[in-house]
């Protein structure tokens, strides 16, 4: 999961105009027979465990995948591969473009008054330093906004440094003021004089791992190199500030940006062809991509095989649905949602056709909640939908203002009509952009349980005939 | 806190011949006024805070002190400084030699069938590589005892991976069944024919971070590299393996040890002079050297900041107890106990005159358990003793078998009295001896908890006169 979007799906409730508001009706919607196969599903799913048997693959035998690298090409090999022999009716890939970056290498020190080596991670997207480094005195800001609010020119020939917590949030919506400082931090540090950026992960851990991600970067500008501390790193400078002599910084990173060099990805797109409207689509949405730190285990291997189990769970049902299900892993998500708006761009022509989706990309929790963002006549099946889910422990969202997550909330802007599955985020920022997203951290109950609701609703979206159209 | 030794800690208790043997006596041994005196520093050390802000000074100012680098020398003078500015009695270095081991640098990874980047750490001691690194096929071991069954040259060529996890005790009984691979696995990966050596970290995380400590070294034999995975990638490596198809694995390591290069560093000691028998000595044991990943900040600046806590606490009362109070920091215990050796040499003369110790080696938790190895005289003090504990939840352990931990263990060997308090040691295997070793670990609570236990043991053991002797 990158910066862009989130804030979305973490948006105040609006519950005027939501579910509350709306007519219930007094008899089911859905037949007997929809119900029956959703909970035999379910049954299907719980039993079978095949998302977490899926992600051990992707992860074991692929592993990183940032776009423009080996692990990139090998993972749309491997998706295409996988979904092949799963049995999609259709699998295809969809060409992605996007421009180099390369990581390089980074070193990163207090050199003064007491010298510490400090895990350092440079942010997507980021320039280098000078070759031989850049040594210079840190002025620190708790925060993005103390930073914008500094005079210009006050931090010439400075390291600034946001030294902002992420808090934890079961919602994740920590995030969002954390994350601020990765997007625009350098942007701003530049223009009032630093020559270098240096923050506090984006992350909830203690672990001497920093968390990456992508920053904003401006063609303009000619940028300063960025780059994250591990949380234990920027305690550590903190408390070497508070102490009030001058502390003095060196980070050395050979990061790069090739603006014109363009490297191929792809969407990988799986199809179970529906019965009877083949050309309306059921979208199950997650990135294939990763950054180059962890295996992707979790972000996003979990709703990469997430949503590739629910379409297998539905092919293995004795007849297709009425409508198809699209499985799209999509590309260089974590550079800037860059697959979906070229899936968006190649399939403008058919938008109306993509009746509903649901993505995943946030991490290892079980669902508790259920948010959608579907028209009036719609909301009766959504309500009968979440009867399916209670049991479970899944609430129904009475904001009916779902616009998709990640990926799918550009599809979302354009008028694709979503459900929002929220799962218990309260560990997903330990993991996060940092060498510790590995399958260990992957709960298989979870999988399980979480897939059961994919496939439950995919099931019943690609069947029911809906229309869910605001 | 390192391998030897340790094992002595967890022994399982005998019973018999133990506290719970001997009589019981109607009347307090202690006096009213060594009582009260004991409760108001108990208040003292709860109100203080001062091991936790020593601590973050140690972690802070110093960081990383292992023996030989330019941190331990910074260590030594800054325990010499705080102990002066504390205003103990006496404060004085004495030397202690060791030989230069290098760590240089690690490269791991996985070259086939699926590559993996993998997270490793050199074992101390360990020799390097060739220095274009070694490449050869993995055999994996299930624990120590396998890998010591195989046939000789049955490794000839391979590498040799030792995959037992460790299991998280709260006593940290799962340290001894694990540690034996690091410490004894690469001499015997080499006996039979293998041409490095890479063992599971011993460990209770799932961080993607390796866990470093020392292992054997054998003057007679050239040697293998030697390193451990995080246990993250112990999964991936097993992982790969489970497949069937033979994995493949590199190793480039540059560390090295200079068995001819001396490096001095220090035993650095603090004394409360005692009133009335100023040669009789109760010891506060722990290590001021650390590994040199992490800040020491745990291991061991947690047992040094306690101890000098309890020290100053003593040392502000309104007049010194009847024997001194010796706080030993000792130098080079990671690297195989080496300073506490020497000052058994030094003082071999006066050891009648320890009159008893205990060291804190072991963490982050709380007391909770508290086991005394002294005559049957002293029974009756160690039970009244630990009436004063009990109401802070410590229960007092009926063997009588203790024998000093890590470092005063060898002061035990040598006939020593000691009381080993035990705290939850759940959590010390998750930090231990990586880069998480770090200040945001120590909990000031426990830091307050544990420096009143500490302090009130040192004060009844330095004015009560009693022999502890067996």
């Amino acid at each position: 999961m990158l910066l862009h979007k989130f804030s979305g799906t973490l948006a105040v409730l609006a519950i005027t105009g939501g579910l509350l508001s709306q007519p219930l009706k007094a008899e089911n919607i859905l037949s007997e027979e929809i119900r029956a196969t959703a909970l035999e599903l379910k049954e299907t799913a719980l039993d079978a465990g095949l998302a977490y048997e899926l992600d051990e693959s992707l992860s074991t035998e692929v592993g990183a995948r940032r776009v423009g690298t080996p692990g990139d090409k090998k993972g749309v090999e491997w998706a295409v591969a996988k979904m092949k022999a799963l049995g999609f009716d259709k699998v295809w890939t969809e060409e992605v473009t996007h421009v180099l970056w390369e990581r390089g290498e980074i070193e990163a020190e207090v050199t003064g008054p007491y010298p510490h080596t400090m895990t350092a991670i440079a942010l997507g997207g980021s320039v280098g330093s000078p070759k031989k480094g850049i040594e210079a005195e840190v002025v620190e800001f708790e925060n993005f906004a103390a930073l914008e609010a500094a005079a210009p020119g006050s931090l010439d020939g400075k390291i600034a440094y946001v030294s902002y917590r992420m808090e934890r949030k079961v919602d994740g919506s920590g995030y969002g003021p954390a994350v601020i400082a990765r997007g625009k931090g350098a942007l701003v540090a530049e223009q009032k004089g630093a020559v270098a950026f240096i923050m506090r992960s984006v992350g909830t851990d203690n672990n001497r791992l920093a968390h990456t991600g992508s920053m904003n970067t401006d063609d303009g500008i000619p940028g300063i190199a960025a780059a994250a501390l591990s949380n234990p790193d920027a305690d550590i400078l903190s408390n070497l500030i508070r102490r009030g002599k001058p502390v003095t910084f060196k980070l050395k990173q050979s990061s790069r940006r090739h603006d014109k060099k363009v490297v191929k990805t792809a969407n990988v797109i799986g199809e179970v062809t529906g019965r009877e409207s083949p050309e309306d689509y059921v979208i199950l949405g997650s990135h294939l991509d990763s950054w180059d730190v962890g295996t992707g285990a979790v972000d996003d291997g979990i709703g990469v095989t997430i949503t590739m189990a629910a379409g297998k769970h539905i092919l293995d049902l004795p007849q297709r649905p009425k409508r198809s299900v699209r499985v799209v892993l999509f590309g260089a998500e974590e550079v800037g949602l860059v697959g979906v708006e070229q899936y968006l761009e190649a399939h403008k022509d058919e938008l109306d056709h993509h009746v509903i989706g649901a993505e995943w990309d946030f991490g290892v929790g079980r669902i508790y909640d259920m948010k959608p963002g579907v028209g009036p006549e719609a909301l009766n099946v959504i309500r009968e939908m979440a009867e399916l889910f209670a049991p479970m422990g899944v609430s129904l969202n009475p904001a009916n203002d779902a616009k998709g997550q990640s990926d799918l909330s550009l599809l979302g802007d354009a008028g694709m009509p979503a459900v929002n599955f929220s799962p218990d985020g309260s560990l997903y920022f330990d993991y996060h952009h940092t060498d510790n997203d590995t399958f260990d951290k992957v709960d298989p109950e979870a999988m399980k349980f979480n897939t059961a609701i994919y496939t439950m609703f995919t099931w019943i979206a690609a069947e029911s005939g809906v229309d869910f159209r605001k």
